[in-house]
This record gives C-alpha cells, structure tokens and sequence, in this order.
C-alpha cells in the first residue's frame, strides 16, 4: 500500500500533515512526499519547507493520493506537470483525496465532474465551474474521491479513511495516539458559527473568493 | 516577535504544525524551524523530512519557544546541545512551551520544577521525577509555562495561545481560516473516552510507559 502526499510550492502545511499523521500511520503503508522536482517544498507563508523525497514521475501507482491546499491553487490548476500526474495516478488510485482547495486541483484535472466535493469554505463555489457539487460538509466521500474542508479538516478525513480502509478498531488506536480529543479555545470554525463581522472581512479579502 | 520551533530526529510532524498553522500566523511573527545542525529533519516513521533552516547556536533569543513531542524523547532528554539550548532561550523567552512528550525535554531543562504541566498520556508520569505535577488537562498554563497534551493538541494550544498574545479576534479569524471545526469520527481522542481494551493494549506496548 503505497500512500502519496503531493507537494507543491506554497502549500499549507497541515492540510499534508493532517491526513499524514493519522491515515499515514495504516499498518504496513508507505508515505512518500512527491513533487515536480524532488527536494525542499515552502509552505504558503515561506518559514518552513517540506522535503520531497520523488519527483511526480518516480510515482505512476500508488493506492492512495493526497492533495493538500493552499492559498494559491491557481498556479498549479494551470500547471500541466500536476493536472496530468493527478489523472494518471487517478486510473489506478483505490482512493483519490484532497484537503482544503487541493480539491480545485482535482477539479482541474476533471475528477470531480459530477461528483459531491467539498473544499476551503472560501473557495467552495469555485468547483462549480467543473462540474463538482459543493457540499458544506467536512469531509465529502463520493465513490473513491475523499475531499476535506479547509486546512485542519484533514485530520478528520484521515481518521475517517483509516477506519474505512483498517477498521474502527485501528483508527480509534491512532485517535487515541494522536490524542484527537479536540478542545477549541472558541467556537469559530466555520462561517456558520464565527462571529459574521469576521466571515464577512475574510470574504472582503480573499483574492480567490468566486462570489 | 521570534517563535523558534525545535526539530530533532524522530518528532512527530503534527505536534509541530499544529501550533505552526495556528500560533505561526501570528501577524508579524517570524517562525523559524531549528535544530542541533541544520537541514533535513526525518519525523518519526522516517517518512518525511522538514527542514531546520537555522541551527540552535544561531537563534538565541526567540519570544516564543515551541518543543513539540515524539515517541523517543530519551535521546533529545539526555543531549546537552538541546537541552543546554532550551535552557539558555528560556531565560529570555515570553513564551515557553510544548507538545506531547515535549514537555519531558523542558523539564529534562529544569524548567518545570514545581509547575503544572502535561504531556502525551502515555508519558504523563515521567513529568513528576523532573518535579512537575502532572495534569490531565489538555492544555495547561503556568506562568509564562504552556504545555499540551498528546500530538494533535498542539492546535488548540496554538489557537489559544495566540488569543492571549493578539486577542480572541485575531485567533477566531485563524481558526475559521484553518476551519477548526472538529467532526472526529470517532470519541477515542483520550483514555478516558477510548475502549478500554485499546488503552489497556497501547500502555502495554509503550517502549517509555513509566509505570
């Protein structure tokens, strides 16, 4: 079972690291971090990278890919190297997933078309334009395609796969290791329950916001 | 405003990107990922590297100081490089603190004698032959001391402490911008909440369980 995480420049890291620490710990996998060109991937806000170990064209099959986010994922919907990896790995996936608006990039590369999707709740209309359905859920299963709400719903996702894929048993082991007892300091994770005044700045701002 | 964030060989990647994608977005932070030489740091599967941009003799006097875990704290508790460096850091830091088992390296520092603190469940009772009284809070504030609970708690402690420092404002937008709005599928994140069978068998196996 071979499990691959792709990267790429100005991802967010949790969105990777979410589903790496959790569906990542399936008995007998192995997690390779892959991108265009093997070796140190920045994060969105440049204080951290990520080491690629292989390049896209080093990985034709694995089992299980993982797309994380980020707050540009222009660049790479327009990115042939990624969009065509994305579709080849796809015919022979047993499951194909994202986090955050890494789903736009399964988008681009027309996996999503007719599906129920999900991504970052700021980018949620944009999989309208190929075809998806967006969803407000948290973690959306359609078929083999697995998509996550933004950046930490990953961790959910992962565990949620984990015990799809090794059970409940196995996946109640790694919550428990991971000691996912979550205890938001507030109650403001999703524009449903943030304070409006605040939903509505972050829409003002977003430089992708579809609306 | 500095946050160091300390790497060494076999952490767990989530107990340092929790606080990284939460406290990190601190406006104005700059966050910088350290170790004993810099350079590629392989997490505890082996799986991934993160790269340590400075080394710990480059970075003396960071505000904020983050210690996340992993499941071999032995080796960095007896390192007179890092423990030596935690030590001088802290007598300048505004902030110090930990992540899962990164609480055994403070104190292997001597900086939570007599303080209240936490660590992963697992390793909670180790705390108390460093003279740290053991809490099984998730979070636990004492003085300018923050430790967190197992892996994943790091993000609720990020998100927590950045209300402290730039108000509850400023850390519900971060937490709606992460979208932390936890859906566990499961109500196994801590022992007293995961099946007794799973808690039994996982104290049995840990290679560090103090009791």
């Amino acid at each position: 079972m071979q499990i691959a995480v792709l990267l790429y420049d100005r991802f967010t890291a949790l969105d990777a690291i979410g589903p790496f620490d959790t569906l990542g710990r399936l008995s007998g996998a192995e997690v390779v971090f892959v991108s265009e060109r093997p070796g140190p991937v920045r994060t969105d806000s440049g204080a951290l990278a990520l080491v690629a170990d292989r390049g896209l064209d080093e990985l034709t099959r694995p089992d299980i890919v993982v797309v994380p986010g980020g707050p540009h994922p222009e660049l790479e919907m327009e990115n042939p190297a990624v969009v065509d990896w994305l579709r080849a790995v796809d015919a022979t996936s047993t499951w194909t997933t994202s986090v955050c608006t890494g789903s736009l990039l399964l988008a681009a590369a027309g996996l999503l078309k007719g599906r129920r999707a999900t991504s970052h709740w700021l980018y949620l209309d944009r999989l309208t334009a190929f075809g998806a359905e967006p969803t407000g859920e948290r973690v959306v299963y359609d078929g083999k395609y697995v998509t996550a709400a933004g950046v930490s719903s990953g961790i959910d996702m992962g565990l949620g796969l984990l015990g799809r894929i090794a059970g409940d048993e196995y996946a109640q082991t790694v919550q428990l290791m991971t000691e996912y007892d979550p205890q938001p300091p507030y109650d403001a994770g999703s524009p449903d329950k943030a304070p409006a005044e605040i939903v509505a700045r972050l829409r003002a701002v977003s430089p992708l916001d579809g609306r």
